[in-house]
């Protein structure tokens, strides 16, 4: 078998907590499923790199991840230390632009032993992926300022999107959910108030849905859609948005199903043609950094996805299964204090590990 | 006393069924607060006169509403009819923009007897203010398409802020914060991702707040402010935000509290130079339209935001009780269905009209 070359970067505050255990997770699936994997650790891509070198990644970055297969990421941010458009635009755009990972994919599943803050929802409720545009749309530099600092200031900045940009998006989504059981697909749109670049969106959702006739696909405004995945999380299959809808509906999402502090996100190229970046949703979380409560489950089911995307689906099947039994299980010692657990980051890793 | 002139659009479907009730319900009001208002029916601004006048509004409309004190709407929209975009641009928005009805006004508050999507929340937990700027932002129609029907096509659209437009509605939101007891604003952003409109209106955000040192001010990026409203409803008292982010966040907030189909919206030009608008966020319902069992809450509750417009806001106070008291009550038998009663839209009506 090959050795998949993987490049870890821990990043800041509970990045450098958690990591360790998504690495323990994979080594344990590895062993199991006979798969080769070479990890390389890089200090860059954190606030603390930054503070060091002026810059959050170093001249060459883009030469020395592209040899690797996938990026393991923990988290990049501390407004304390670095303001938030430095260390982002810094390090994950930089990544998503650069890498074309076009695609940014977020399950939202309802888990055993997990609180969610809906009334009347069992697992198996809710369980749906979101599949965000992840390198245009609203997330675009272009735009700027007129008659700044007087009252007739104006500032503007476009919206770009594109035949590529949305097809392939779209084409992404389309076959993820037709290879589920439901088959369905749901588009984010705003035509009724956005009036040119979302007709146009809606245009190429019709242009594309042709292709897909076993696919059942509808569309809601996200203002309604906000309101459903609250009202009706069980009517959503595979959900598709623009940069911006998606970044939404991708936090609205997990935090539905209680999930937001251990869901993974997934920035894919889906062509392979660079490396893909896992990282978990939850961020640097400053306020327990270093504290060793940090609960790992985020960047385990980070390394699923990971597994997942190089071609090994029943292990990262497996690592998912491993995190559901450990959170279904009676026995809570080892879980982390959020999960109402008296045990510590690398308790909850061990027992995952284990599982696996 | 002045008289206030009201003109009355009951638009689409259950517009005009709902609209009887909301003026029942201002009559009872007007009588106990002795509050002279003179009703003016039109058929304009709905899709049976589009289909017949190929227009929405006729040519004089400007003239002929800017006449009156407000404008009390019932539901615009009929999809099978005319396509929204058509609809909608053609009566409210040109409303909102010619009638600089540069505030949208939510109000989001869990009812007595409504049941909340969220769990284990209740009456008293949940009170807050969407205010949603109205006129520009993401909403603007500068844009087009370039290399149409090509692989290479791409589409456009501008956001516009102006320093006018968005100090405006940071006064009016500073301002209702400033006049309730918690004294919280709340800005929804997006500055680490919208590098340009997004930071601007967070400067403005700060210089602003320099005015109002008794208003304690936070903000969250969109995403993460979605999510906080499933989980942390409780944390927001006042929250402002663009166009785009207005319209998600005051359906989200109802739909938190269960109120999606009962919630008012107000479309205000505060200084009072030209008409305000007042309208339930409920649509036409085609669903359930011509059947008599519409809720009809929704537009008394925009009769209450209208009196408190007009400077009654008494008289607008007791509609919101008289509504919480019909909810509270043990009798659900003149409650329309939506609400578990078996009783119809002018039942409801009459109910909650006689508790005024
Ligand atoms: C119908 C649509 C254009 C409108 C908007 O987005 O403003 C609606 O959603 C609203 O909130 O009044
Ligand atoms: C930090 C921010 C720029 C980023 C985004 O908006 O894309 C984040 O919210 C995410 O979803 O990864």
């Amino acid at each position: 078998a090959n050795t998949h070359k993987i490049a870890v970067i821990a990043g800041d505050g509970i990045g450098t907590e958690v990591v360790p255990e998504g690495l323990r997770a994979l080594e344990a699936a590895a062993r199991r499923f006979d798969i080769r994997l070479e990890f390389e650790h890089f200090e860059f891509g954190s606030c603390d790199y930054y503070l060091e070198h002026g810059k959050m990644l170093p001249d060459d970055w883009f030469e020395t991840l592209s040899g690797f297969d996938a990026i393991f990421y923990g988290a990049v941010g501390w407004p304390d230390k670095v303001p938030d458009h430095i260390s982002l635009w810094g390090s994950l755009l930089q990544f998503r632009r650069h890498f074309d990972q076009y695609i940014n994919l977020r399950p939202c599943r309802l888990m055993p032993g997990i609180k969610s803050p809906l009334a009347d929802r069992e697992p198996g409720d809710i369980d749906f992926y979101v599949v965000r545009e992840n390198t245009e749309g609203e997330y675009s530099s272009i735009g700027g300022k007129i008659f700044e600092g007087t009252d007739r200031e104006t500032v503007m900045q476009e919206t770009v999107m594109t035949r590529t940009g949305v097809d392939r998006v779209l084409k992404y989504a389309f076959e993820l959910a037709q290879s589920r059981p439901r088959r369905k697909l749901t588009s984010a749109t705003k035509s009724n108030g956005i009036s040119i670049t979302m007709p146009y969106w809606d245009e190429r959702v019709k242009a594309t849905a042709g292709k897909y006739p076993n696919v059942s696909v509808d569309q809601f405004h996200i203002d309604i859609l906000t309101a459903n995945f609250v009202l009706h999380p069980d009517w959503f299959d595979v959900v598709v948005a623009s940069n911006l809808f998606g970044d939404i509906l991708s936090d609205l999402g997990p935090a539905c199903t209680g999930t937001i502090g251990v869901a993974p996100s997934a920035n894919i190229n889906p062509e392979g043609k660079f490396p893909s970046l896992f990282e978990p949703v939850h961020g640097s979380a400053p306020d327990i950094a270093g504290k060793g409560i940090a609960n790992p489950i985020g960047q385990i089911w980070c390394g699923a996805m990971m597994l997942e995307h190089l071609g090994y689906k029943e292990a990262g099947d497996a690592m998912v299964s491993a995190i559901e039994q450990v959170l279904a299980s009676d026995d809570k010692s080892a879980l982390t204090p959020d999960l109402k657990g008296k045990g510590t980051t690398r308790s909850l890793g061990e027992k995952i590990a284990a599982a696996i």
